[in-house]
């Protein structure tokens, strides 16, 4: 089993989540030793689409990449739709990358990534909506359960958890890519 | 008072869409002389997100645009997630263009037009997450009450919706655009 103690996991979200793409990346981190920290926008709670709710640990004005080793971004259209609006999310979510750290993205959350303008060339999958957007951005999209590419780790939907969280815990574990970059 | 009696105007959504979005521009063509047709993926009745519920007239395999005057989008987040992943409806939006034929889109409504690939050198507005999609498609996206452009009619939220039906009646009237194209 993969040994990620002491490592520091940012999840960054607002309401409308898909719930299980917080929860159980949350506790595939969790389990092996990582800190997960809830980052969102405001603080207080979040809910998710399905009515899973957690408090905010950290509101992202106050977050900063350099105290994290990985970030998750969940899906759900809603929570995505509006994430990407708020311009100090979408500088902290572009840190990541400026830091060559690991980056998890399922669903609907990759929307954020065009708008950071860090898919240039990157290799990704996704929700199918997202596909024209994606693309766009400058990103190789592909329908696959989950992609990695040099720290960038996607799924396409809850049925690819499993799969996803073992990538992640992967790229976590081996730690900074220099080709996961802005 | 602008009259457009005879003028057919089609109306593409599914489950989601914003109520006011169809309801609205709706009771503005029909007002003033034209018949207005839901047409939808599926058969049966569509839901809007607040409740809004409504017969399909047309589903978007049997519907031809050569039989439609004008095309109207409303928005809602989940119905244009999800729209924009059926090829029929992508083709059939697409088809106004081909055809000059007027299309007025409002909020999430213009994310379909990103797949049907038909934004290149466009200027339009749009709920504002989807700004970065929109100029990745090509389009020059501005933050204003309603815009148009040669045919395309474009504002961003419910509270735009009588700029947006004045100039929709305008652009009908005024009939084909040479510039709207594909």
């Amino acid at each position: 089993m993969t040994d990620i103690t002491g490592k520091r996991v940012a999840f960054l979200l607002t309401d409308g989540f898909e719930d299980s793409e917080l929860t159980s990346p949350w506790e595939a981190v969790t389990e092996v030793g990582a800190t997960a920290v809830l980052v969102s926008p405001a603080d207080g709670r979040v809910s998710g689409k399905n009515g899973h709710e957690q408090t905010v640990d950290l509101t992202v004005g106050s977050a900063d990449a350099s105290e994290f080793d990985a970030l998750v971004l969940p899906g759900g259209v809603v929570n995505a739709d509006n994430l990407r609006m708020d311009e100090t999310a979408v500088s902290f979510a572009r840190d990541f990358f400026a830091q060559h750290k690991p980056v998890g993205v399922i669903c609907h959350g990759a929307w954020i990534l065009a708008d950071a303008d860090v898919l240039g060339d990157r290799t990704i999958t996704s929700y199918p909506s997202l596909k024209t957007d994606l693309r766009n951005a400058g990103a190789n999209w592909v329908d696959e359960e989950v992609v990695v590419d040099a720290g960038l780790v996607s799924s396409r939907t809850p049925d690819d958890l499993p799969a996803f969280n073992a990538k992640v815990l992967e790229e976590i574990a081996e730690g900074a890519h220099a080709d996961q970059t802005v």
